[in-house]
């Protein structure tokens, strides 16, 4: 804004001085491991470039990320909603910063009316839940609206039009959102009160009109909130903070049991390749069909060691066309994956529409091998069952299918099979140490199962078993 | 291919058995961090598809990635053309397979002549640098071509027609293509010869006709040339094989010395603040006209610890719009950098055409704190000025505004700003051990930093000190 107003002395010293405070609580942020997302909404020369560009002056620039956010891609057109903000999720001791947000699309969607009102409900509902899984997660949200009145943004167009350099920046659009100030303001009022009602993570209003004003009151609130985290993490030496409220535990009562899987059921070999050969030239088609419709899918695979993950997914994908599905098989998370929220390297994986996903094991690990292994806290893993719920609506909101096969075999059948691999010249290395001790785990493992099935098998996405 | 003849029960069994082999390969090449990188270029409906997929069904599905290479998607157009091949190549033990690659751009514009003779010329000769950096990195590149008649062709797409599943692949471009064999035919004799003058890496054809004696045949390849390097692994216990070829080594007599630098000007506070409020006015400006012209741009920074790169940099972006430029500080690699060919970073990091990358320390790192510290070879380093020059020259071919600035203090001058950085409460962070260890070997460094300059100061990408 160059023809702003020069701002006081003391103010700029004001912003210099917690600049260095942000400065250093950045650095204990990273070094606790703390995680933060920042973001800000406010109409077009509102002033987000130039408050987020003070922000980051004075930071360490190895330490955060300015995401801006325009209209989706093809890419993320071709994903759920909420894709391309989950995979720019800050990982732990970072700063993600986002000039604008997943509200945007939301405030758009409610001005021109593109979306029914149960679809925006439910939208405002996945994000609401969205907000809420990174906060459980251990990060640090600020939400920061810079509001402008309809007189001092018809000025800044004004002068932006006026430059040569910057009127490229009031195209249409922008001018078209001038007119309709009223019904933005309506929305961004829905918005106030959508994101409110759930989770706490409030809205922080900034007056515009004084940007230098605004950057002050802005690095005030972060120095407050990171500051009190940084304490937090230093008496617990523990960046995620304990829910206070018991988490809450879905329940599906129609959830199957894997003491009912009869396994006494089985083909003939003649019968076998008959009906494989069938149904691969079957797949084969639907495969193509469902690429030529862009419908996303994803099938999971989970199941006890050695049950036939590996062979299934084989013979499934026998006959595709290797450029339309991936298989993705979930072992423990590398540094990367271990640095961000634990459904992250799943969302960041999610398929294109048209394209099949097929992970040999999944999300499920967190109720499964994290929970028995004491990989993460109790809380955490009975929280997952929501959380995991949440993202499959999503997925499934997004018109993805979504199939989930548990491999059932008995621990009986598990030893001749490992005693077979063990001898066996081309098998031998798919059996370990860690196989062997899972096999002992036999009893928790299984009732991690049908707790698993019992808070996981929601209607719009029940857990089949084969 | 529903109507292809039936294979024989011999190749069948001898597919199962190179199957097992390469299951076997792939994993020796995983415990020796070999990377593996597979391209399969042919007609449509040559069997692509088929054959990556018969080849991938015994591999272990966590240690390859399938890619498919359709026209450039937006984001990919903004960058420069080998930009989304970079950023897909394997890293260390893993297997990256690309459905048609880099050539696909280069045939079709051979044959719609949308490329100028020496457009082309110099778009193979940048392929031919990207696939020697790959194997000088260690990288095992297999180039399979499948070739198929025009009367096969003919018949394939009619099979594919027929199938209402799969008739949606028999597009107009395809049948276009069809019709221009001949031409087709041309461009791919040119890309044989254009990828085998300088690089020895060889084209592998397969007749496509038989897709099982082809899978065959590309299995056969695949066993020889990684079972050849596993061997050598074992023997040398190192992955990175010691070219054979002394390695050239660029010179630049017009390079700047350090010695030539002019420590003395300076200017009066008056000057200074004068100047930087024009200057940065006048860059708040440009850089807005840069992103409006999609032109891209990427700053480099070297220079000693504490000359003052942080510094500058923030007074270059003080009052830069934060959605149009980033700042990429560039540390030692984490993990995932480290398993890659160390120019994959940069590489991957490339902004957008219109925006604006500014690295605090860059690629030169190979040339410099690699060289003088040994965390490199003699001959990784000396190989890295061509390899730098090369990229650079791609960076400058997609018309990127490419700008290395060298700071320069004396070591008197960094005793001084050392010292008052201890005293400095905001200032003591940024000054470790390190700093007075790299500061005990300036001659060394100081060396390094001559040999750069004269062996990178290329025409078209000079180096500037300050």
């Amino acid at each position: 804004m160059k023809n702003a107003p020069k701002p006081s002395k003391a103010l700029l010293k004001q912003i210099e001085e917690q600049g260095d405070e942000l400065a250093y609580l950045q650095r204990k942020c990273k070094e606790h491991g703390i995680p933060i997302l920042i973001l800000v909404e406010g109409l077009s020369a509102a002033g987000k470039g130039t408050l987020i560009n003070r922000i980051i002056q004075p930071l360490d620039p190895r330490g955060f990320k300015v995401s801006c956010i325009a209209s989706p891609s093809r890419d993320e057109q071709l994903r759920p909603f909420l894709w391309r903000f989950w995979s720019r999720t800050p990982s732990t001791g970072r700063i993600a910063i986002f000039d604008r947000s997943w509200y945007r699309n939301l405030l758009d969607a409610d001005i021109d009316k593109r979306m029914s009102e149960t679809g925006l409900a439910r939208a405002y509902e996945d994000v609401r839940a969205f907000e809420r899984q990174l906060r459980d997660g251990g990060t640090i949200i600020l939400k920061f609206f810079l509001e402008i009145s309809k007189e001092e943004q018809t000025t800044r167009l004004a002068a932006l039009q006026a430059n040569p350099a910057t009127a490229w920046r009031v195209d249409d659009a922008v001018l078209q959102r001038l007119d309709r100030y009223k019904e933005y303001n309506d929305a961004v009022t829905r918005m106030y009160r959508e994101s409110d009602t759930d989770a706490p993570i409030p809205w922080i209003k900034l007056q515009a009109k004084d940007s230098y004003q605004a950057t002050a009151n802005a690095q005030r609130v972060m120095i407050e909130v990171l500051g009190k985290r940084v304490k937090l993490a230093k008496k617990d030496g523990f960046s995620t903070p304990k829910p206070n409220k018991p988490v809450p535990l879905p329940h599906f009562s129609n959830a199957p049991k894997l003491r009912d899987v009869d396994l006494s059921s089985s083909l003939s070999k003649k019968e076998y390749l008959k009906l494989i050969e069938e149904k691969q030239a079957k797949i084969h088609d639907l495969h193509y069909e469902m690429y030529r419709r862009r419908v996303p899918m994803v099938i999971v695979y989970e199941g006890w060691d050695a049950a036939g993950k590996g062979g299934n997914i084989r013979r499934l994908t026998a006959r595709m066309d290797p450029r339309g599905y991936e298989v993705i098989p979930v072992s423990a998370p590398n540094d990367i994956e271990k640095s961000h929220h634990y459904l992250w390297r799943f969302w960041s994986e999610f398929p294109k529409a048209g394209h099949l996903a097929i992970y040999d094991r999944s999300w499920y690990g967190r109720v499964l091998v994290e929970r028995v292994e004491g990989f993460c806290k109790e809380w955490e893993w009975k929280q997952a069952y929501r959380e995991i719920n949440e993202m499959e609506e999503n997925f499934v909101n997004a018109g993805t299918i979504l199939v989930k096969f548990w491999m059932h075999i008995d621990q009986k059948e598990q030893l001749k099979r490992f005693k077979a691999r063990e001898v066996s010249p081309n098998k031998r290395w798919k059996l370990g140490d860690e196989d062997w001790r899972n096999r002992e785990k036999w009893k928790p493992y299984e009732e991690a199962t049908n707790e698993m099935f019992m808070r996981t098998h929601s209607c719009s996405c029940p857990l089949d078993h084969y």
